[in-house]
C-alpha cells in the first residue's frame, strides 16, 4: 500500500493558500487574476509529479499520467467562495497529487472551474461530461458583478483553447475528497466520512404583491404589505417543514427583498429565497407540496398574492458502493472506528463526474462545522490520515 | 373673501406635473435637472403673481409680497419621491401661489427642498428655521445612490448662495394644504381635514447576529440562522404591538436585508427597519418597549443576539388651534358637514415651520388613499375646494 508524505502534502496546500490569502482565509474568485496564477502553479505542481498538465478552455486544470494502465480520475476544485476559507476544493486537488506521485501512471488529477458557481452551476465538470453548449458561455455571468464569463475567459487567457472532454469507460472511477463543512463527523468524534449519495437541491423564488403605499397614513386594517406577507410565509414554513422532513433534511430562507425597501414605504413587492436539500427525493417531494399549501393558504386568507417558482432542482446522486466499500475497507484500517457512512449536504463535482462514471467521496471533519469562511479549518492529522485513506482506497480499486 | 380661480389652480398643477411625468404619475427627486428645471419654473410664476422669488443655496424656492402689510406664510415642496405621484407637496405649493395672487401683499409662499429625504430630513424647512449646520451638508448623501449633496448643490448651480433663514415674528402663521395620504377621508365621504397634529416618527434599525455557515451541511439543529431570527422577532412584533398600541398607529417594516444574501448560505448577520407612528408620545413609549421587551425576549432565548437601536426620534407636533379654527370655519361653510378634525399619519414642513410660528394644515381627499405611487390622485372639485377653503381660513387669520 502507499504511504502518502503528510509534510509535502501539508506544505503543499499551505502554498495553495497563499494564491488570494485574506485573513485567515482566502479570497479566490474563478478567473481572478490570482485564481488564474493559482492554476498555473498547479498545472506546474502536476508536471513535477510526473502528469502533463493542460489547462482547458474553460479553466479546469487535467494532468494526465503518460502510459496506457488503468487508471482513476481524482479532484476537486481551486477557486474559493468570496472571501471565504482555504480548504474547500483545494484539498481534494492536493490529495489528488500526492496520490499521482504515489501511483505514478494510475492517477489523473483535476482541478474543475468554477465549482462554487461564480458563473454558472459546475462549469467546468459539466463541462467535462460534454453538458455545456456553447450557448450557455455566451449567456454566462457572474452572479456577483455581473460580468460576462467570455470576457473573464479572455482576460484569463483562456479564450479559444479547446474544452477537455472526458469519454465513459476512460477511468476506473472518479474519486473526490473534501472537508466535511458541517459538524456531523465532529460532533461524533469521527476523523472520516464515507459518502453514500449527494443531496438534492431544490431552490424556490417565492414572490408576494402587495400594494405599496405611505407608512405614515395607511391605517392597519387596509394595507396589502408583502413584506408582512412574506414574513408570516416564511414563518409558517419553519413551523410546517419540520413535520414533514427527514432526519437530514435542511432549508435555508438566504435573501430576502422589499420593494421599494425605505424606512416610510408599506412593500409593494417581496421576495424570498428558499432552498430545501435531501438525499431522499420523495422528502424533498413532501417538503415542496408542503410549501405549496401553505402558500395556497396565504392566498386564501389575502391580502397578498404569493407565487413559487422552482429555480434550481437537482436530483440526489448515488455514490458507487464499490468505490464506497473501498474507502471504508481503507478507513478501518488507518482510522479504526473512527469513520462513518454519511450522506454529502452539499452539491459537489462527483454528482457531475457519477453521470459518466462509478464516483464516491471521502469526507475529512471541518472544526466547528464551518466552511464558506475564513475560519474553515480541519486538523493537520485529520487532513493527513485522510489522503492516506484516499491513497489506500485507491491501490485497492487500482488492484481489484 | 376671495374666490379663488380653479381652473387657474389646475392649469398650474398640470404644468408642474410635466416636469418629470412618468407614466401616470412623476419622478423628480430633489436636485435633478428636472427638478431644478420646475423650481426654476415656480420661480417665474412667483414673479408673475407678483411676488419677489428666491432659489437659495438649499434650493428653497420662497416667494415674497413686498410691502408692510401682516402676512401669512403658505407652502409645501415641489420634489417627489422616486416614480411617485403628482400633487404630493405640488398641491401645496400651488394653493400658495393662488392664495397669493388672491392676497396680494399678505402671502409670502415657500416651497421647501428636500421634504422627500433623498438627502437628509426636511433639509429645506429646517434650514429656513436655522436647524442645518455646514457640517450637515458636508456629510450628507443621497439615500438611494449615495451622491454627496455638495456635488448635487452645486451641479444645481446652487453652491455658494445664501441659505434664506425665516427670523420668529416675520408672520401670522405658516399654512399648508396638502394631500391626505390614507384613506380616512374617503372612507367617510368627507372632502376636507383641518390637522390637529402631526405624528411622532420612531424608527429602529434591528440587527441579528448570528453564524454565517454552509446552507446544505449545517445541521439545522446547530444554526445560528439570523434570517430567521429575524424573521421570529418581526413575526412577534406583528402579534404585540396590536396589543399596545392606540387607535391610529401604525408600524411598517419596510426594509429587510441578509448578510451575504446567497441561496446556499446560512445569514449570518441580519437588519430590519422598524417605524412606528402615533400622535401621542406615550402610545409610541408604550410601542417602543413592548419592542425591547420582545428582544430581550429573543435574546434570552438564542441562538442569535439582537439589537435595536432608535434612527429617527421626531415627537408630535400640535397645530395651531387658532389657525385650525380658521379653516374648520371656512370649510364649514364650504364643504359643510363634509369636514373634520385628524392627526396627520405623515411628517410634513409644518412640524417644523411649528417650531418658529403659529402652524396648520389642511388635508384633501386623496383616491384609494394612495399616494408615493403613480396612482396617486385627488378628484379635481376636491383640489378646488380645499383651495379655497385655505384661502377663506387665510383672510379670516390676516383679518383677525
Amino acid at each position: 500500500m502507499p504511504e502518502i508524505d503528510g509534510d509535502r502534502l501539508l506544505a503543499d496546500l499551505d502554498r495553495l493558500r497563499q494564491f488570494g490569502a485574506w485573513e485567515t482565509g482566502v479570497h479566490r474568485p474563478t478567473y481572478a487574476p490570482i485564481d488564474i496564477e493559482a492554476r498555473h502553479w498547479l498545472a506546474q505542481k502536476m508536471r513535477e509529479a510526473g502528469l502533463e498538465p493542460e489547462i482547458d478552455g474553460i479553466g479546469n486544470v487535467i494532468g494526465r499520467a503518460p502510459g496506457n494502465r488503468p487508471k482513476l480520475l481524482v479532484g476537486s476544485h481551486v477557486e474559493t467562495q468570496n472571501y471565504a476559507g482555504w480548504l474547500d476544493g483545494a484539498l481534494g486537488v492536493m490529495y489528488g497529487l500526492e496520490l499521482a506521485r504515489q501511483l505514478p501512471g494510475q492517477i489523473d488529477v483535476a482541478a474543475w472551474a468554477d465549482e462554487e458557481g461564480h458563473y454558472g452551476v459546475f462549469l467546468g465538470s459539466r463541462s467535462a461530461v460534454g453538458d455545456v453548449s456553447e450557448a450557455e458561455i455566451d449567456a454566462a455571468r457572474n452572479a456577483h458583478n455581473g460580468r460576462e464569463l467570455r470576457t473573464a475567459l479572455a482576460e484569463a487567457g483562456l479564450s479559444g483553447r479547446p474544452r477537455a472532454m472526458i469519454a465513459p469507460g476512460t477511468y476506473r472511477g472518479y474519486l473526490e475528497a473534501h472537508i466535511e463543512q458541517g459538524d456531523a463527523l465532529e460532533a461524533e468524534g469521527l476523523r472520516i466520512g464515507v459518502v453514500t449519495s449527494i443531496v438534492g437541491i431544490w431552490t424556490f423564488r417565492i414572490s408576494f404583491a402587495g400594494v405599496q403605499n405611505h407608512a405614515g397614513t395607511t391605517r392597519m386594517a387596509i394595507r396589502k404589505d408583502a413584506g408582512a406577507a412574506l414574513v408570516q410565509l416564511c414563518t409558517a414554513v419553519q413551523h410546517r417543514l419540520p413535520t414533514v422532513c427527514g432526519p437530514r433534511s435542511v432549508w435555508t430562507v438566504g435573501r430576502i427583498t422589499l420593494q421599494p425597501g425605505a424606512a416610510s414605504i408599506i412593500p409593494g413587492a417581496a421576495e424570498m429565497i428558499l432552498q430545501m436539500r435531501d438525499a431522499d427525493p420523495s422528502v424533498l417531494a413532501d417538503m415542496e407540496a408542503a410549501l405549496h399549501d401553505l402558500i395556497a393558504e396565504a392566498n386564501a386568507a389575502g391580502p397578498c398574492t404569493v407565487i413559487a417558482e422552482c429555480i434550481f432542482r437537482s436530483m440526489p446522486k448515488l455514490m458507487d458502493p464499490g468505490l464506497q466499500a473501498a474507502m471504508a475497507s481503507a478507513a478501518a484500517h488507518h482510522a479504526p472506528g473512527l469513520h462513518q457512512h454519511m450522506p454529502s449536504g452539499a452539491g459537489h463535482d462527483a454528482q457531475i463526474l457519477a453521470q459518466i462514471m462509478p464516483a464516491a467521496m471521502l469526507f475529512v471533519p471541518s472544526i466547528g462545522g464551518i466552511s464558506h469562511h475564513i475560519a474553515e479549518d480541519t486538523a493537520r492529522d485529520d487532513i493527513v490520515v485522510g489522503c492516506q485513506v484516499l491513497a489506500d482506497a485507491a491501490a485497492e480499486i487500482l488492484a481489484g
